[in-house]
């Protein structure tokens, strides 16, 4: 489902960019078609469309320069981390040049008094919190893969315990950003908080590289816990798991994770991770504090879960037992296609109202038994936002149509529960056609910011919206 | 210190948009000049520049109606909610009409379950709690005035308890705007978290009515706490306090409030409110939680306070002691005033990341000592920001301007320490002359923003840049 056609550059505006671009940096530069192919090869359904050329960045001065010849050529820029995006965002549907941020991978500072650190965008989240872990310290964010920083800022990534340390949105403090004309920009300073003029923080996060690449980030950290406990508690309805999410989020407890696996999801693990778990609506939760705290949260979580006729509740502090508990969960990604060997998987992501998600997933179950489709659905279930994993076999046109249906009758589902079509996994190629019904008028404005730092369209274009 | 000299529209301008509001809104349209007066009238100590007529909007229908007639005679439009503001930020330097939106006070609707909700621009945020308290909900942003809810959005509010909860910045899910060219919009729907798009909703925050005027709030909220204890415990130096609270946020205590008043300032207090706390800098501190919770973060921050030389800890979770406790906090505001009776207070604040706090307040002492002011200091230290209230004569320009050359010397020093001009007043017309030195660049793109949305700059002009 990409978002616009395949249209190559005319020779004339590419071949002097690579000719200039390979003279400096012959090293560096790239057209070979095993690399340009793997720059549009992510972890989604999406038909690859390889860039022109693939560029390895090492420093912003250098982004810059790139940035500044494709500008002058007006031919597109798109910038890669790790490649782990699920809506096509990395795809060159009009060509041009990606700029691969991987070697921008050193951790410029960390200051643990402030909570805070700066990175290149290449580091990875898993590699900053080896290099946080000695001073009890780490990033809460987690998407699953081992996303890029920089990607997940542009991606406004979040994940399992964004329902206790919030999104991308409320963890990156400030940016510094390559902009569609070649200026370097520093988007806030490393105060808490400011009231001084536009966040441009804020617009940059989750805007996917359409505006500018973003080449450093400034992050919010977080002590390690003290004490991790896990629990899991399997539910007869999708309802019963969603309320005693809801009440504990009303209750204040402050849930680290809280995610809910379906009968489906349950079953595709049992068989993938040779587990025993009942194949029935099941949340899986996890706790941070003190051995204090996490005692009195996990008492009363249990008495919440009984209220709302929760079965054999399991928990442990200890982590190799925690690890068990959750390995489900853990596995979730990989396990579905044991369910239907050789299948294609498109993880699709909505968010609602945590009101309506016991009715949404419910819906979304049905709509799925309809279509004559199939998928797990595991859910963040205190952000009120979920995964289908649709299963269906890419060569065949009519379970091509079919999946396509339904995915688009779930973004618009969520939106008319008052939701949004993507909770974490972005735009991309992949959601453009709903922004329309979720943002109305809003849309243009969105647009107009678009163009006026972008006009000529060479950053990422394709991608969010067309112009 | 006002951003652009007084400019008044030409009569041709603005007489045929008051004609047409007195003759559709006879009884809601005044140009009195008290009520214009009024209107410009601030807690603050800019010179007020009234509008040339008042409306008084019920509807965004009506917002929208005047939106449109000032944008075809392209007069300005400056919002107005409760004058709480402090950077002269209601101030009409251009003239134009002011729109009141104190009768747009209506809670439009409560969602317990997803503990969110609408409120009209004009509601107040006491008045939301007052509404919300029998639902065992609260809204946690309290800049100490009692503002109006789409105010505190407009300028980024945040206050006490900013360390806990966030800022607006992090407790708006979504706003409803009437845009320069008369559109409405709505710029986000009501799930916790979404990835599709840009981030209207934080754009429109913070930007003090020079993008639109925000007509709905859709709000986070919380639980109202089981128990809530608050301590105070004075030190013989601000490193001292400031070490006390950076080593309780690096351990992870959820403080919900942490206020450093300097001796100055306990000075005031004592005097005013008739106490006789020590007059050496004290922190007052404020902990939400079930009881044992909240007995171990007692027990964890008297050992911290302990650790960093504090002196006699005193807290109570009874609401008549806590109160007492607090006094000197609640009437920090009210009481500098009796240091130097007829002055004139300028209330200015700065933010800087916390490892910088004690240098930048001890710098800013000797600093008011060295200029022959003085001002006692209050910080929400938690966040690395604090105030100053400069006592100065108005009347005497010498004391004028040793004022407003200690405020400029502030706000650089505290960019130079990496932080910002404003951490919660924002920029008015007060401090638009330090952001160049807080963003460089990133600032064009921010004047590229208000351009494309607003190309005839009739939405507050005159503040936050100059175009």
């Amino acid at each position: 489902m990409p978002g616009a056609p395949v249209v190559k550059l005319r020779e004339t505006a590419i071949a002097p960019v690579i000719d200039a671009l390979k003279a400096r940096w012959p090293e560096r530069t790239s057209v070979a078609e095993a690399v340009r192919l793997h720059h549009a090869n992510t972890l989604s359904w999406h038909r690859p469309q390889p860039p022109d050329a693939v560029f390895f960045a090492e420093t912003t001065a250098e982004v810059q320069d790139v940035v500044k010849l494709c500008a002058d050529h007006k031919v597109p820029l798109i910038a890669f981390g790790a490649g782990t995006s699920l809506e096509g965002h990395i795809n060159a549907p009009h060509g041009g040049v990606c700029i691969d941020l991987s070697r921008m991978n050193a951790i410029v500072s960390v200051e643990a008094e402030d909570l805070t650190c700066t990175v290149q965008a290449g580091v990875t989240r898993k590699q900053l919190n080896d290099h946080l872990r000695d001073q009890g310290l780490f990033f809460p964010i987690d998407p699953g893969a081992d996303a890029s920083l920089g990607g997940m800022a542009a991606t406004r990534a979040s994940g399992t315990n964004a329902v206790r340390y919030g999104t991308m949105r409320e963890n990156v403090v400030a940016l510094t950003a390559v902009m569609p004309d070649g200026r370097v920009i520093r988007t806030a300073r490393r105060a808490r908080k400011s009231a001084a003029g536009y966040d441009l923080t804020r617009l940059l996060v989750g805007s996917e590289g359409t505006l500018g690449i973003i080449t450093e980030v400034t992050l919010r950290l977080h002590g390690i816990p003290e004490v991790i406990a896990a629990a899991i508690c399997p539910f007869s309805t999708i309802e019963d798991a969603c309320n005693t999410a809801i009440m504990a989020m009303q209750t204040g407890l402050p849930l680290a994770r809280v995610e809910l696996l379906n009968e489906l999801q349950i079953r595709a693990c049992n068989i993938y991770s040779k587990l025993t778990l009942a194949e029935t609506p099941t949340l899986f939760v996890e706790f941070h504090g003190s051995q204090n705290t996490v005692d009195e949260q996990v008492a009363l979580f249990k008495a919440i879960t009984a209220d709302n006729n929760g079965g054999e509740f399991q928990w442990s502090t200890r982590p190799e037992e925690r690890s068990k508990l959750w390995q489900a969960r853990h596995d979730a990604a990989y396990s579905c296609l044991v369910l239907r060997p050789g299948a294609q998987v498109v993880a699709t992501d909505v968010c609602v109202p945590i009101s309506r998600l016991a009715e949404c997933v419910t819906a979304t179950k049905q709509d799925l038994a309809d279509s004559g489709l199939f998928g797990p659905i595991v859910g963040h279930v205190g952000d009120g936002n979920f995964h289908v994993a649709v299963l269906f076999n890419r060569d065949d046109p009519d379970d091509v149509a079919r999946m396509k249906a339904f995915t688009e009758r779930l973004a618009m589902r969520a939106i008319a529960m008052d939701g949004t079509c993507t909770g974490e996994h972005g735009v991309g190629q992949g959601k453009m056609s709903y922004l329309d019904a979720e943002y109305g008028n809003a849309l243009d404005f969105m647009r107009q910011i678009k163009r006026t730092f972008d006009p000529d369209n060479i950053m990422n274009p394709g991608k969010i919206f067309t112009l």
